[in-house]
């Protein structure tokens, strides 16, 4: 067959105007393991009907415009459907996006960027194979950018790794005799809570787990524990007391081994998407010499402790032209800022691409 | 006599406002070891000239006002003179401000905050003396935190400290070998030059002085040497090589203590009220642990180097409930900016007042 997807010179003001609305109403969706995906119907008389992704197990963002579109009595048959991805042609925790645009007999579909999870894509041939109109690759930087870690998730085929910092500002987590609870914030640590709600699991050494018994779960700035937990994982050959909250809490994941590698595949494998490591200092010294941190949070306390134990460790770096480099990253959210007292820093240890934030320029 | 100086409850709202617009020609200054001052006129019809301080050996800000009207034509017999600061009272490079206000027959004079100079106070007094009416107060708290450093230079009877770090992430001003230039960027030092030019005098260790033979002169983006130079200052027992920079410039002070507080005591014997202390790690603990620190200029490069030299050292701090705290400081500048990829932190040790650049509410 000759079905083809269409590139992307072609494309009108109004059709532009439908992708910004798609990819704004993407970031309505909820940030975690699952990309964010926004969709828009641009009718033929030039109305638009938004719908997004609200996370794991809800309808994606097709579906849920289709619903509104089809509450709002729209007639489909001359509409143009806009996704921010890649409609999937799988059958995953909810049906295919293909099966319900063929079902909404909408003639023509236009996606920003094309899926890259193997198990998902190809949704845009099934569709121009179906007859419909496809094409692809409007505000694809956009739409890409939304999903930076998502996609390196699956590109990397490992998960997205986060590491936490927690530090005074000369770069110790402890002082010398070894204290070091509430080196940050109240407000440093309910932003910290708020990352851990996002991830999939979250990761420490046996070290920190033995020393600090963590609950490691994800708590609202009420204290509450969330009802959607991450993973607790811990890193390490020692064993936990058996009375820790690591130990008792039956969703840990106890990986015996020092191999960071080793330890990604494993989660992985257990479908952990997107990683927070949140120390200690080896662990995330092991982390950052892998080469397999994507994003830090640093969250720095206006203090100075003088001697004390340093918060990344074993780098292993004997000269300055080796030292480890990071990128300020403000493409979500800015790449420093002040929580109550402390500095959070923001870095990626990759070009995180274009801002995410901005819209193209043919809406205002 | 029954002269007295008025009280701060009884100013108008046009006299708020030629304050506020002495406040702002103020910040025309050139910041440095003098404080920024700024007059304004108020003429009967409602009028305001300004004039402001330029700096060491220029006309002081009563008399530039004065020098304005004048050339305008602007009736002073009738007038208000506002000034941020009290008239001096003294010939020091320049004669008494008194003086010149007398001489310019204004009647009436309304000044901010009081002159913490004892050596030059005193000036509201003789106004008031000479028949004037003299009121004061009015924008004080504007007036004293736009004068911060010198005011607390005045109070502390010792010069203002402001300390330099500039370290990688995780708190390291060398790596493991000892290398250590150019941690952070080239925007970075461009700034650090810009301090260096405001200061009277740049502190190092001699330990530093040797390992790095710096030149501790104030260099514009060409890198080409200011005019006007801040005096080099080593701090120490040890002897600096011969050929070193430092020991070839006539200008150099070499303190030979480790005592910071006598040192502090020769460097203001010296002349010097605003001191930069630079590093090294063992000389910034030194003036850390001595209290004497009022402001960090702390440039972080977004680095990991791992195992490395402790940007500040000797702290002697064993637990964490006796870090030293810092006050992230944003009266001036921000409390965090980015500097190409570097942060650059800036913090005050104790409370820095209000914030200098938000002005009275009756100017719009």
């Amino acid at each position: 067959m000759g079905a083809q997807i269409g590139d992307a010179a072609e494309f009108t003001e109004l059709e532009s105007a439908a992708m910004a609305a798609a990819l704004n109403a993407a970031r309505d969706g909820v940030r975690g393991a699952n990309p964010l995906v926004g969709a828009a119907i641009l009718t033929a008389d030039g109305q638009i009907v938004t719908g997004h992704h609200g996370g794991a197990g809800t309808p994606h963002a097709e579906v849920d415009a289709i619903t509104t579109a089809h509450d709002l009595d729209i007639d489909l048959t001359t509409a143009t459907l806009f996704v921010t991805l890649e409609p999937c042609d799988h059958h995953g925790r909810t049906g295919p996006c293909t099966e319900a645009i063929l079902a909404a007999e909408i003639p023509s579909v236009v996606f920003a960027s094309p899926d890259p999870n193997p198990l998902a894509a190809g949704g845009g041939n099934t569709l121009a194979e179906a007859g419909l109109t496809v094409r692809s690759g409007l505000c694809e930087e956009h739409s890409r950018a939304l999903n930076a870690r998502w996609v390196r998730s699956m590109t990397e085929a490992r998960p997205f790794v986060t590491a936490k910092i927690a530090q005074s500002l000369d770069g110790a987590v402890a002082a010398a005799d070894g204290t070091s609870q509430w080196i940050t914030s109240a407000e440093s640590r309910a932003h910290a809570h708020e990352v851990r709600s996002r991830v999939d699991a979250i990761l420490v050494g046996t070290g920190t787990a033995v020393a600090d018994d963590p609950r490691l779960n994800a708590r609202n700035r009420d204290g509450i524990a969330l009802d959607d937990q991450p993973r607790p994982v811990v890193l390490g050959t020692s064993e936990l007391p058996v009375t820790s909250f690591l130990a008792l809490n039956p969703n840990t994941l106890h990986l015996r081994t020092h191999d960071v590698r080793n330890a990604l595949d494993q989660l992985r494998a257990a479908g952990v998407r997107h990683l927070l490591v949140e120390g200690g200092p080896t662990v995330l010294g092991a982390f950052f010499a892998a080469g397999v941190v994507d994003e830090v949070f640093c969250y720095q306390a206006p203090m100075l402790i003088g001697p004390g134990r340093s918060s990344v460790d074993g780098l292993d770096i004997g000269t300055l032209s080796d030292a480890l480099q990071l990128i300020p990253d403000d493409t979500e959210t800015p790449a420093v800022s002040l929580l109550g007292p402390d500095f959070l820093l923001h870095f990626a240890t990759a070009d995180p691409g274009p801002d995410s934030t901005g819209l193209p320029e043919s809406v205002t």
